[in-house]
């Protein structure tokens, strides 16, 4: 680490988390999903360090991918680590079984017999069945949960529960409407609990970790960093992580009131885009291309080439995977830390 | 590298490579545009073992950012390198200085007198002004392209030509309405070309290396590799990168027939997704996430869990920047190679 590196001589773009921020969120999720009633997902920040922050308050991890789920175990984080997620890769399966030498506890989503002899072949023991609660993805049919469970428990495999993910109600923004939509999900998911057993109904995300009260544990991730499309949600967490970018071109004095533009140097390379543009304070965004966002600032003030500005990203998972390392930040924006984001890729 | 490889047996999502094909794309340009015709942009593959590939037929690359630079440089293939950006911070300046140490030649683009003032204060030799033509990003205004040209020479700065970036017309879909389209931006930067003076007008992409007669070399970088958004404009290259994906779940019979959907383990952190959705060949593509894509099968032959399918991106820029690796096979889909997507990052 460099020593009293201001944040804005940092190289640019630069991935930038607010500590006191994110320390906000963490507390405020603790508060309301203490311990083991929240499992926090990795996916959305792809940090071990991070992952260390959350292990203060939660036991165990939800992954996405089969190198999450080993990036946490090698570093110690692997007590609980639920790979949300079917694999039948046997290479890989067993990669994860091989967790158990460092003592990590893995339990694999299974969705069918294909998946389930792949992970008991791979010498994988615990499994939840992932039941489709609404949202067309994995998840077996409801009334395949029962059938799959015994399968999985000829098959050798412990069954720990179910899984549904209501996904496509994450943003639904009227929160009543999300509460009534979520507990037609949750009902289904537990019917299939009734025909599976185990001790885990794990469910949910950011979006949803207010109104589901029926699962045993929440799977959110985006509630440590945010990003703009949750944060019109009203959920009590804030944004914790920006691209700091360089202003390199001003056309036409840069602003509406001008009618010019300017250019930062951030772009979509920079920002996972299937949510749509970043946000610019006070500037209105009109397109983003590889390297570059162009925009118009409100204000009468004229960007000009030299300045940082800070751009807020629609979608924080997919940001965050285009980025080697995110700067962490003190209330007087200087650098206090450097993490890897050392569980990209797959 | 193992030996022997199938594609089939990669590990997915894996960015993979057809030889072949891209051989023939190679080959093709260099017959329409041999030698300094055309000057490869490296954003496109971010790869230097497909630059050195590059090499064999044009002398110099284009980089949109300081870390392809570098990267090109550190391998021996900085012999005439066009950074056809604008860089502000002198620390980074200075990192493009001293690729002269290995021998290495940098031109920068220019469009301000802070961006030509912090070149020549970090010890760069060469730019190019870098003019507007249509497309409201980078580059000066015409009439002030040849005073920022004197200020450049004043400043101690070689210019060596005009450079300006048709964008916006690059996806025009009519030939024709392209190519005169393409006239007219490119009189424009022949107009600050007699006002700046030098022996380069470097314009183009791959989208109009087809119909850019005016200007003196092309920066194409997208033809190498290609994308399903290019390949609707019926240039002569063809698919040479699809992402290799394995199916992991599938629900109601997996096909359209059957109302049904299948999901891959590739998803929208694994593909650029500002151009659309990545294809399926023979299938219909629902939706992506993080890491699924959903889809449903056309044919009445079930997908099945298991299996391994390609996904073509809709944009290869932003696609390639997810990988750490591509895999390169042969006509028999065997690997052959793995290259390491050394240039991402900034």
């Amino acid at each position: 680490m460099l020593s009293r590196v201001d944040v804005n001589e940092l190289p640019t773009p630069a991935l930038v988390v607010h500590a006191s921020t994110l320390g906000r969120n963490l507390a405020t999720m603790a508060r309301t999903h203490p311990g083991a009633r929240l499992r926090p997902h990795v996916k959305a920040h792809k940090c071990t360090a991070l992952a260390h922050m959350q292990r203060n308050f939660h036991p165990g991890f939800t992954c996405a991918t089969v190198r999450e789920t080993v990036g946490l175990a090698r570093v110690g984080l692997g007590d609980d680590l639920l790979l949300a997620n079917e694999v039948v890769d046997p290479a890989r399966l067993a990669e994860l079984a091989s967790l158990t030498s460092l003592g990590a506890r893995v339990t694999i989503a299974v969705d069918s017999t294909v998946t389930i002899d792949a992970a008991a072949a791979a010498g994988l023991r615990e499994c939840v069945i992932d039941v489709n609660v609404g949202m067309p993805r994995c998840g077996c049919a409801l009334e395949d949960a029962g059938r799959l469970a015994d399968h999985a428990r000829r098959s050798g495999l412990g069954v720990r529960g179910v899984m549904g993910y209501e996904g496509h109600l994450v943003l639904v923004d009227d929160r009543s409407l999300r509460e009534s939509a979520v507990e037609g999900a949750m009902r289904l998911l537990l019917d299939a609990h009734d025909a599976v057993g185990g001790e885990l109904v794990t469910a949910g995300g950011t979006g949803t970790s207010d109104v589901n009260t029926w699962a045993t544990e929440i799977q959110a991730g985006s509630y440590a960093l945010m990003d703009t499309k949750y944060a019109t949600l009203g959920l009590p967490f804030e944004l914790a992580l920006c691209v700091v970018a360089t202003v390199v071109s001003v056309s036409a004095g840069g602003t509406v009131a001008s009618g010019g533009w300017a250019v930062s140097d951030a772009g979509l390379k920079s920002f996972g885009m299937d949510h749509g543009d970043p946000a610019i304070e006070d500037a209105i965004v009109w397109a983003c291309s590889d390297e570059h966002t162009i925009f118009s600032a409100h204000t009468t003030r004229t960007p000009r080439v030299g300045d940082r500005i800070r751009m807020w990203p629609a979608h924080i998972d997919p940001t965050v995977a285009y980025h080697e390392r995110m700067y962490v930040v003190d209330d007087t924006d200087t650098v206090i830390d450097e993490w890897s984001v050392d569980l990209r890729g797959w």
